[in-house]
């Protein structure tokens, strides 16, 4: 089993270097490979996805990445900054479908903004397709009109198969949690969802067991804030789900703790935290790992098929939560505060 | 000073009522004709925007609007649906600034979901772009592609001279409140909104005084959860609008009472709450007519530069609260529980 490691900016080696040695601690036959992505790919090779990191992804079951990014980076030309090298290798490796939990951990549950009982056992899966949509259409660009004036535009972009491929991953999912999925579209406004919703409902003939309802964007914003639980799993586009997925790990109030997955059609996937690269507080040992860690349980769960040894790592994590530990993200009165590196420790003891 | 009321749908026609009869008691010097819109004007004239009251509107100073859309037109053509002639009207009327503030009342403050030392005092204005964006570009639809598959596309599309008037009211607005302006986009994917950002920096040029910040459209939806009160005023496009302005109008838990103005560039505008037509409880006379009511009072200031009054309509609503009077979807134990007609007469007696 090939992993390809790569650890990104900011904080991200030090978060990746915890799921590592956790990996590690499991014994089982993996090979890890690092190579640099983001800023760090331009700072090795001019490019924030070189070619080397994108063969070594592509010759990989798996890939576990860090975060990309960093201020310093801002004034590059637009190829050359770090996110370019994430949205390449999502599209290059074929990552269509982005599983996005929002989990509200009990001994956390203080960390949020919202009331307890608003969002107390809140355990929602968000669904984005990633390859697609306004992120990678075309025509795209900023031209010079007749008159002098500068104009943008982008283009939102979908088509039948992209669509039943994604909502394919949601109800899957779905048929192993609560059977229900809420599809996120603006199909009063934007055609493209139109299509979307259409699709949406013949797909769900093929799963007569799961509720399919459906909910315009902007009510899906205002009643993730309102009543956050009567969602099981939510299906939408990349850009939706862009802002949805935030906002729901938002509700949490402790998005150091959320993984994420990006598959393709076989599995294949790449994992990493919700969150990103922090670089003010990179190389201070402060940052917390564990959603990072929570996304190597998702990579042996869904392109591993290894069951057992995710629930094993989730458990270790909470064990560690539930004995006290906490980085300073998370830290409450009369916790046990530790570093990033001493997180990892405690869960791998754990 | 004549004003196009156009009750609508659900409980448009009784939120309307009470906001006629609050200007009324006014004794200002005004002209108000009514007129139907969305399934009324379909049911009336077989179009949601039914010529006759597209050229009242345009006749008119300003125009109330009660809310639009009932359930029973779902089946309908996308053209003859109730919000075909909400947009219709925005774009005829050239109504590209929409102002939607999110204000916290701090008698209601209990009904956020959210903590109250998150979003006590919480005094936000959203300024959305109306006109232009992924809502109105061309090309849009869906159409069949070679291989028999159904595509759907819609497109994103702003000018220079777009994003600058709206920039200007979002900087005119700050500069009559706390000075700052946190312009939304993403401009790390979309380069149409890379041209949004460009725009309000040479716009800020403009206004020393004011502090522009920008944010990602994502990080945003995020920031309104974890910190409201950082914002004084927020503005974006079209699409990104409509969500965030949705999410914040819940953070106060209240939406019944959050009004809207739509203006042109010579403060023309439409003033109607920010809530829906809500067809389940229409006709029931239990609908929080204080939206729309507040949504005279911008009228007053914003069309009528009669800032006066607009203040005496808004101390009046405030004092109703004060009193105790509370409709279903803001009532409290103890409280003083009314109907939509007498929270009417409880804002004109105050
Ligand atoms: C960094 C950015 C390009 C990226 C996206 O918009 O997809 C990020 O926000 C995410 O959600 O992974
Ligand atoms: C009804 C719909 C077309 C409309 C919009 O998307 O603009 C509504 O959501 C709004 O925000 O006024």
């Amino acid at each position: 089993m090939k992993i390809a490691v790569l650890p990104g900016d900011g904080i991200g080696p030090e978060i990746v270097a915890q799921a590592v040695k956790v990996l590690k601690a499991l014994n089982l036959n993996l090979t890890m490979t690092e190579a640099p992505i983001g800023g760090a790919g331009y700072e090795a090779a001019g490019d924030p996805l070189p070619d080397a990191t994108l063969q070594l992804a592509k010759d990989s079951d798996a890939v576990l990445l860090g975060a990309v990014g960093d201020w310093k980076y801002d004034k590059l030309e637009r190829h050359l900054r770090p996110e370019r090298g994430l949205l390449r290798i999502r599209k290059e490796l074929n990552l269509f479908a982005n599983l996005r939990p929002a989990l509200l951990y009990p001994e956390l549950a203080g960390a949020s903004t919202l009331k307890p009982e608003i969002v107390s056992g809140l355990d929602l899966m968000i669904i984005r397709e990633l390859t697609g949509d306004i992120y990678f259409g075309q025509p795209r660009g900023i031209s010079t009109l007749e008159n002098g004036e500068r104009e943008g535009i982008n283009t939102m972009r979908y088509n039948e198969s992209e669509i039943k491929r994604i909502g394919r991953v949601a109800f899957d999912i779905a048929m192993k949690r609560n059977k229900k999925v809420c599809s996120v579209d603006k199909a009063n406004v934007l055609e493209t969802t139109e299509l979307w919703r259409q699709v949406m409902i013949e797909l769900s003939a093929e799963y007569p067991e799961v509720e399919l309802s459906h909910m315009y964007v902007d009510n899906a914003a205002m009643q993730l804030i309102r009543a956050p639980k009567q969602f099981d799993v939510m299906v939408t586009g990349n850009i939706f789900g862009d802002i949805l997925s935030d906002e729901a790990s938002m509700l949490t109030g402790s998005i150091g703790m959320l993984p994420s997955a990006s598959l393709d059609a076989n599995n294949k996937g790449m994992y990493e935290p919700s969150h990103g690269s922090a670089p003010d507080i990179a190389g201070k040992d402060i940052a917390n790992p564990l959603a990072t860690i929570l996304s190597a349980a998702m990579m042996l769960r869904y392109t591993f098929n290894d069951e057992a040894n995710a629930v094993k790592i989730e458990n270790a994590c909470k064990k560690a939560l539930a004995q006290g530990y906490r980085t300073a993200d998370i830290a409450t009165e009369g916790c046990n505060l530790v570093g990033c590196n001493a997180m990892g420790d405690a869960v791998v003891a754990a």
